[in-house]
């Protein structure tokens, strides 16, 4: 972990924004120009994207040549463009500090990669969703081409685009064409949130000057705002000086720390503190799990009790990168008012009452950890959190049941795995057990759309096979892999080799704790699950392992299998369990659901 | 077919709508209220909608207590939501006159349908997207719950969908639901578009007046301005009795004519007159390819010869119902100018190059038919066209080529089928081959998503079912077929019996012809077809059976097979066709588009 953050990096980054917006205006034409289409790509390579996610379609053919003649980047081809989308983003969410880019055409496929696109709005993620449109001569005669509307209207989807996108680019004339892709681009990596560029088809190999190209994009946020952040600074020291010792000031890490690049930032702080570290579930493994002072999962009412009762009685929490959604927060049941937190944002810090924007958590963290030295455990005792563990439940039944399942796999885990939870019973579940040092937990509990973790997994896959991780491993159900199966043919394909664990217990039971405990509707078609990777791709079963086990000695066996474990091959696993059987933190938060009547009529 | 539409029913819908609107003015309480919810599903009975499609999500599950409580409506529960908006099209195309309906939940569900809803705006489908959403309080208190955007902004989907819907209603309370739901459901079906809806948990089960029940929803347009509408009739009566006799006046039938309702109108129209009829590539079937007079599909350059000759040749075009796109015009090669021109639509009329608006054809065309007898074969002789006709090449190879596959398959079909065509060269093949009277070709040449064909087939079959008709035949890709392909799970499940061929030809063949010619990007991952319907589903092997025909003489086989023509189980037949063979139509389509420089650089 790197220390502090140098502050001329920052001022490099304003540098490198400011030749930008000189040369925009000069638009001189250089010795080297560069087409348009090969500008976006020699941008996605400065920013290290080494696959573009997406599904060809007519308008975008031409800048697939171009994407097919680089070496240096991969063209997946997805099989439908939402799971692309869902790809793209969770090959960012395990690069962390990379983009994830979906290639999509006109109308048809951009607007099936919207419920991805805002996806990775919503959580945060810097995805580009690049889309191939039709020439700006056909645009400018509203031409009654196929993939329109029919009616003309050729601004009608970057509309529907606006409203989860952070930004939009249209590229309508060469001479803005470099300006247009870096706005774009910048906005998509600072902020990380989701942003459009339309490139129509006469204008990829259009040629433009190649002089931008010189100042690299950079993602660090503007320069925190000097006297603003002073105040900050003085004001967290005084508040941790006024805390009386022994573990009463608490860290509370959650996903924002990791959208935002302060991963190594805050285990910086909380490792020269000391300071007990918990996390917020969409937080898990921002600190390693297996941290000496970390205490586990603070989720409000749904938390175990002591770490309810640890957190709850602190006198100062330094939150970061919080998100306060439903899920993530046991239905709004946090006990930590603001008179007690100081809240680490992106671009602003609360603390207890007081926002102070431009002051960003990036800069602030490391100022903040050195001043906050003195107060650790060097100085001051401070007792250690309990230590986040499960054991294993004794069941004199062989059924494989929620309760038994997590702590079980969680024996299985390895450091540097990539650990993927299909929101539903994966996710809950996964949310009571502490998982291995340099694990990344990777999960959608704000936008919890079904059926993501799948996409995801092929996405995730990429980026820890380009960043020397550990295995790949999906946990979903056989109600939400339906929704986009096929993407089991692009990980084959690809020779990724994920483990897919498929939890069949007959329907979506998420939807069955919130309401419909008995309803048909929510009812599944079984399939034969051991068959699909074959049928989707493994047509001579070289390639792929499928599995179905039953009881929990043939789960055991086979997590203990050496070969199994090795992950050398695709590999899916079907468990099966019973119907109606949820876990733990699932349970209780259907319960509160259901108390607050927010499903009730 | 009836003959003329009486203005009393006009006149009819016009007293409906008004009742409606005064009972919405007094909005008072009545004996026998009734829940929101199922006010919504009582005026879907009352349009005769069966099946709803769509998948459960928390929002929308008390209203699916209500469906699930209903003897009279089903639900069919789809593996994806754009699979399910692709099915409700499906099932309004085949219904004609009835709605599809899809239900889905906020945020996540909602937007994966996008794509399959703005497919119904542009090619004119009355689909109702009904959407559950977050309760009233919470929308009101920008709650951050899951399948938000996290920052409170909960218009941001209605604003998207106000894109590619006609109209929307968001029901915010009790009082004005009732109104919301019959102007939403009224635009719908008047339009042919579709329309958003959505409904907050906290008002599935709040009570409401059921008075307006009793008055029931119409489709009929407004009636026709008279004095324009008799402008009209005298102008296209000179116009016809101007042309010199013989062939010079020619019909062109095309979607718009089968979209609102004006089928059997535009046949009378024919069959009483004699006019030689034709029928653009999206108004295929709207007169039976059969009928002695009918002389098959005008395309532009595309066109069969003689066609194109006759077509060109003739002194007064009567265009009806016309969408004037791309692919449905050969590329806009049509020789037949306005002057030459009068266009019938839903709302207006145009005689040459005077728009008459308030002049729609469902009205306006019995009485043209009355006035234009005297000019038909019965005072007059008019030459039938050459019949529609194709007969079996001649070829060597056993290779199953493209030019041989669709007059072979033609010969397959019988009355009262559906034959559903992919966007690509299983729809431009099928363009050029007659089908039986009574059948029914469903295609997508304007919005042209690859895709969806697979979800359409599925509410063209439960429509089918329910109307009595033949068999349902789908024609797909390899490419095309695995965007959506988890929707052959819905089939399977609710004993559906299409006949699903998928041409194998290693990738997106009618991109190849467009560009990329030998592009990995083109390249699809070959899957193991004939296990596709067991593994999704038919683990028993009970309900459906596979075919793989490699040559002709195997697929004539199979054709000629009694069983397999009676179409008793689902089933699916991979047909092994070479990479790079593509229909005449796509071949002479794409070089027009490349001559165009549409995707050239």
């Amino acid at each position: 972990m790197t220390s502090e953050m140098p502050p001329a990096a920052s001022l490099q980054a304003e540098v490198n924004r400011l030749r930008l917006e000189l040369q925009s205006l000069r638009a001189t034409q250089t010795e080297e120009p560069i087409e348009i289409g090969n500008y976006i790509l020699a941008r996605l390579k400065q920013l290290n994207v080494k696959q573009i996610f997406g599904v060809p379609g007519d308008f975008n053919l031409g800048f697939l040549d171009l994407v097919e003649a680089d070496p240096a980047i991969g063209w997946v081809g997805n099989c439908n463009e939402l799971n692309a989308a869902y790809a793209a983003d969770g090959y960012a969410r395990v690069n962390e500090t990379r983009i994830g880019v979906v290639l999509t055409t006109f109308g048809v496929g951009e607007l099936s990669a919207m419920n991805g696109i805002a996806g990775a709005f919503s959580e945060m993620v810097p995805v580009l969703h690049l889309v191939g449109v039709p020439s700006t001569a056909q645009q400018r005669s509203k031409a009654l081409l196929h993939h329109t509307l029919g009616d003309g209207r050729y601004d009608a989807y970057v509309k529907a685009a606006a409203n989860v996108t952070i930004t939009q680019g249209i590229i309508v004339d060469a001479e803005n064409a470099g300006a247009t892709i870096d706005r774009v681009l910048i906005e998509c990596i600072t902020k990380a949130r989701p942003a459009y560029l339309s490139i129509p088809t006469n204008l990829v190999y259009a040629k433009i000057p190649s002089e931008r190209l010189e100042n690299p994009l950079s993602h660090n946020q503007p320069p925190n705002d000097v006297e603003a952040e002073k105040a900050v600074l003085e004001e967290i020291v005084q508040l941790v000086d006024r805390a009386s010792a022994n573990d009463s000031v608490v860290i509370l890490v959650d996903v924002c720390a990791v959208r935002h690049d302060a991963r190594s930032e805050v285990n910086e702080l909380a490792r020269n503190t000391g300071f007990p570290v918990y996390a917020a579930p969409m937080g898990k493994t921002v600190v390693p799990e297996d941290y000496e002072r970390y205490g586990g999962i603070y989720i409000g009412s749904i938390s175990d009790p002591t770490v309810k009762a640890k957190v709850e009685a602190a006198e100062l929490i330094l939150s970061v990168g919080c998100v306060k959604s439903d899920f993530n927060t046991g239905n709004f049941t946090y006990s930590i008012p603001a008179s007690k937190t100081v809240e680490f944002h992106s671009d602003q810090t609360k603390v207890r009452h007081a926002v102070f924007p431009g002051v960003g958590m990036k800069q602030l963290i490391p100022r903040l950890t050195a001043m906050l030295e003195p107060f650790g455990y060097k100085n001051r005792e401070i007792t250690a959190p309990q230590p986040f563990r499960v054991f294993l439940p004794h069941e004199d039944s062989e059924t494989i049941t929620q309760d038994w399942l997590w702590p079980r796999v969680s024996q299985f885990f390895r450091p540097k795995d990539v650990i993927v939870a299909e929101t539903g019973t994966s996710n809950f579940g996964l949310i009571d057990v502490p998982l291995p040092s340099s694990s990344i937990f990777v999960s959608q509990l704000l936008w919890g759309s079904i059926g993501w973790a799948t996409g995801c997994t092929l996405g995730a896959a990429f980026a820890a096979r380009e960043r020397d991780l550990g295995r790949t491993i999906l946990f979903t159900g056989d109600g939400s892999i339906q929704l986009t199966v096929q993407e089991l043919s692009s990980m084959v394909r690809h020779g990724l080799t994920p483990i897919v664990f498929v939890l069949n217990n007959n329907g979506y039971e998420i939807e069955r704790c919130i309401r419909g405990w008995e309803a048909g509707y929510n009812d599944i078609m079984n399939w034969e699950w051991t068959s699909l990777l074959r049928t989707l791709g493994d047509v001579d079963g070289s390639r792929s392992k499928s599995y179905r086990v039953r009881t929990k000695k043939e789960l055991s066996v086979l997590l203990d299998d050496e070969a199994f474990a090795a992950a050398g091959k695709i590999q899916l696993v079907e468990i099966v369990m019973r119907m109606h059987d949820a876990p733990r933190a699932l349970r209780v938060q259907a319960e509160m659901g259901q108390e607050e009547n927010v499903y009730g009529y």
